[in-house]
Order: structure tokens, then C-alpha cells, then sequence
């Protein structure tokens, strides 16, 4: 397996004096394929749940991220296998593949998957809706007020989200996602096209490493903050998201429905609170 | 029907000197339903086909744009009507519902939007197979070399798309996707909190106008290019793709396999050309 983060290119870069070819630097974009393995009355089964475009890399944590923040499954209890298959095969190779294989017994709902999830028949279809449905996924409660974070503390993370981002630095085409302490201490960052998948991988690494839920940490993103952003975090337990961009009005209701800490425009020294502010005190 | 782009929030700003709470502008984000309405064997039938989130206007385009680039309908032909209701019935309004009536007789693939689409059990999941799926739905010749850009109507694009981006600019948290001809003229701009449904919207727009292919226009994203940035331009025969950002590596991939000018970083009177400089000349 070599490090398929970036590919090189030869662009032609127009600049005011004239132009000329260059050697680039892209962030890879790939399709990934997520399968299930389970038993079904007894017959073993596998079957495609989603494939999305991704950087290559973490591909397990993205996978059991996904299962786990779209409530696929519940636990890393219920995981008995993640495999990925690097060797080439009949032409191709299946390095595009991630299956994870659930423990006998484990029930699942696919139907979950199919995003209707966000309309009920008996509400409508509104941003109402998508917050109730988040009630069914809602694992944690949230605890009101903790953990709190000094403010210089969270001024001194997008430095810290950035100097990691090194595929970013390159190619200037990547999101990122972390997970950082009340001190400022890095969990654990991971980049990709998708910020989605950034926050899937950062959710699933924890989740493997039976560190869920993640009650005492900041998530921070290196972009914008939509519901789908503050659904992971919710599904994960995770108090206080902040986005280096701007949340949308439906990141805010949920964030103000769980009493979650929303931050946005998290930079040179200064952010705004959308939601839950007793959660951050200046130094 | 109000305009619902934005919505007001008070947010409490935390600066250097202390904090204070501000009045603030959220860009709206809400789910829309996209339901097709058609016969089957002669019995009308009404299926619910999406639920993406995104900011409320243009929703008609939004849909069309949708269905149109993922190829479930193949021409403004094929619609009989399309319709949203905004009146309030039971309690709630159905104003995030979008329906498309299809003409009689029309012949309907839903299972394109599994988005397995992108896997083919003969080559695997890869790129490549992407790449491959595409020529499926790939509708129009780009024709090579045509239609030529000025790099000076490059450069003034972002300027344009910046203007006219109303709601990004109070608050920060939109994308936005525009239609310019080769004399730098705006056809059309959208915003959205999803960039894919800023680019379905603009496509949407052009559908429902009759002007399919856009043969001799060019497209120009607020962010990066990715795959399906791509994939909706070679829906529509946009020759042309630019991105204020970073392009991804399938990005590039696309236009090379079709012949599309990409340009990427397309910023300070600068660019960089991906594929198929041909199409862009200096002044």
C-alpha cells in the first residue's frame, strides 16, 4: 500500500507576465465502496451500502464512521471484522473496498440509509422534521455546561488543524477535521475531499479505538458547519464543534435543540458563539 | 413565498478585547423533498426521489437541475409540470416539496440513483470505472477547442460571481456556481449551502429555459472542482469548467477523458490550466 494522497500533474499556470507548465500537486479523489457482511437467518450476506468519493486513506475509519454516525450500527461491539483488500486480482485490485463484517445475530435496518429518514409523513418536510429525526439517533446526552474550554484555547487550534493538514499545504484541495482537549492537545486529524469523510474518519478512528462517546472534546473543521456536520457530532457525543467557516441555520438549531457549544469563524484570534456559550470563559 | 435565504441570529462575539453580542446573518439551510410524479402501466403513481439539504429558492431549477444531471430525465421534454405548494395545510406547509409530473409515456430508471452507479462488478470501483460510467450519461459532443476564452474574461469572472453572490456576502456561508459567455457575461448565478446544488440549480435554470447544451458557455464554482462538479458540466456540454479552488485528481481525470478546459485557483488575475489549454488564449 503507498500513500495515495496526492498525484502529481503538469499544469499550465497563466499568470499576468505570461505562462508556463509546472508540476502540480493534486489531492486524489477515489470512490470507495462500503459493504456489509452479516448474517441473515443464518445465510451469510454481503451487500453495498454507499459509495462515496474520498482521499484514499483511513478507509476502515471511514467506513465504520459512516456505519456508525448514519446509525447503521451502534457500537464497536457490534463490528467483528473491517477488511480492505490490497492485492490485485484479475486486473484490478479491490483497494476501493472497504467490507466490515458484523458479529452473528447483529440486526440491521438499510432502510435508514435511504435518507428519507429526514421526512416523517407526519410533519412535513422542514428543518422541524430533520431535528426530531435526530432524537431517534441521539445516543449521548450531552452534558449541560461541561466541559469547558478557555478561549485562547480554542484561538490556538487552527494553527494546530493546519500544520497537520499536509496534504492540504500541497494541493490546497482538501478539508480537514480534528479532535482536540480542553488543553489543546490533538486527538486525532484526518483530511479528504469530502468534509463528511473528514469527520467520519476523525469519528471512526475513536470509535475503533472504543473511545465513543467523545464527551470531552472539541471537534473542530477546517470549513463551513451544516446539520450533517452537527449530526456526526451528535451521534457521537461530541460537546463543542467549531468550524474555521460559517455554520448554516440548521447547524445552529441543532446545536441550540442538544445543547451543543457551536462556534464558527474560528480565526485569526477571535469567533463567534451561535449557541451554549457557558461552555467557553475567557482567560 | 418571503425570502427565506437567511435568517437572523444573535451571536455572541468573541474577540481580543472581550465580547459582546452582535446581531448576525445565518445563510438558511433546509431539507427539499424532490418528488417525481408519473405512469406506471397507466396508474399515476408519486415516488419521492430525494432529500437534499439546501438553501430555499430556485427550488424548481434545484430539482430539474438535479434529475436532468443524474440522468433520470434527459430533456425539458420530458416534463409536464413541475410545482411546489406553498399554503399551509395541517399545521405545515409544503413548501420543501418539490414535484416533477413527467409526461405520459416516460420511462423511468431509478435505480441510477442508487449512485452505484459508479461501480461496475466487471472493472471494480476505481477511477477508471467512474470514468466509464460516465460515457453512459454523457449526452452532447464537447467539441474540441471551441469555444476560445480570453484569459482577461477569466480573470474578471470571480469579480462577477463575487457581486452577485448577495447571501455569501452577509453571511459567509454559501457557495455559489455561475453560467458566463465568452464576452464575460453573466447568464446566470446561484447560491447554496451544497455546492453540488448550486451547480444543479444553474443547470436547472438553463433546462427549464431551453438552452441545453451549453456548448459555449463557461462554469465557474465558488470552491473546488471535484468529480461530480464534472460530471453535471458533461451532463450539460459546458466545455468550460472553473474553480476559485483546488480541482481534485478525478476532477482532472474527467476533463482529460472528455476534452474539457478545467481551470483551477482562479484568483488574483491568476489561473492554472488543467486539461485542454487550447480553449484559453492570451490577450
Amino acid at each position: 500500500m503507498v500513500d495515495r494522497n496526492t498525484v502529481e500533474a503538469i499544469v499550465r499556470k497563466v499568470r499576468p507576465g505570461g505562462d508556463q507548465k509546472e508540476k502540480d500537486i493534486l489531492a486524489v479523489e477515489e470512490p470507495l465502496e462500503i459493504r456489509l457482511a452479516y448474517d441473515r437467518n443464518g445465510v451469510p450476506v454481503q451487500r453495498s451500502v454507499s459509495v462515496t468519493m474520498r482521499t484514499p486513506g483511513s478507509d476502515s475509519e471511514l467506513a465504520v464512521g459512516f456505519l456508525y454516525t448514519e446509525n447503521i450500527i451502534s457500537s464497536r461491539e457490534e463490528i467483528k471484522d473491517v477488511s480492505q483488500d490490497f492485492s490485485e486480482k484479475g486486473g484490478f485490485s479491490e483497494e476501493n473496498v472497504v467490507c466490515v463484517q458484523l458479529v452473528p445475530g447483529k440486526k440491521i435496518d438499510l432502510g435508514r440509509l435511504a435518507r428519507h429518514f429526514y421526512t416523517t409523513s407526519s410533519c412535513g418536510v422542514c428543518g422541524k422534521a430533520s431535528l426530531e429525526a435526530l432524537k431517534i439517533t441521539y445516543r449521548f446526552p450531552i452534558i449541560p455546561a461541561q466541559p469547558v474550554f478557555q478561549s485562547r484555547i480554542v484561538n490556538s487550534l487552527p494553527n494546530i488543524l493546519h500544520r497537520t493538514q499536509s496534504v492540504f499545504e500541497s494541493t490546497g484541495g482538501l478539508h480537514a477535521a480534528g479532535l482536540f482537549d480542553q488543553e489543546g492537545n490533538q486527538q486525532v486529524i484526518r483530511e479528504d475531499v469530502g468534509r463528511h469523510n473528514a469527520v467520519d474518519k476523525v469519528i471512526g478512528h475513536e470509535l475503533l479505538s472504543g473511545r465513543i462517546p467523545l464527551s470531552n472534546l472539541c471537534l473542530l473543521v477546517s470549513g463551513r458547519t451544516s446539520f450533517e456536520i452537527l449530526q456526526k457530532a451528535l451521534a457521537a457525543g461530541i460537546p463543542l464543534v467549531a468550524g474555521i467557516g460559517a455554520p448554516s441555520s440548521l447547524a445552529v438549531e441543532v446545536a441550540n435543540s442538544f445543547k451543543m457549544t457551536l462556534l464558527g469563524f474560528v480565526r485569526d484570534n477571535r469567533f463567534n458563539i451561535y449557541s451554549s456559550p457557558e461552555r467557553i470563559v475567557a482567560e
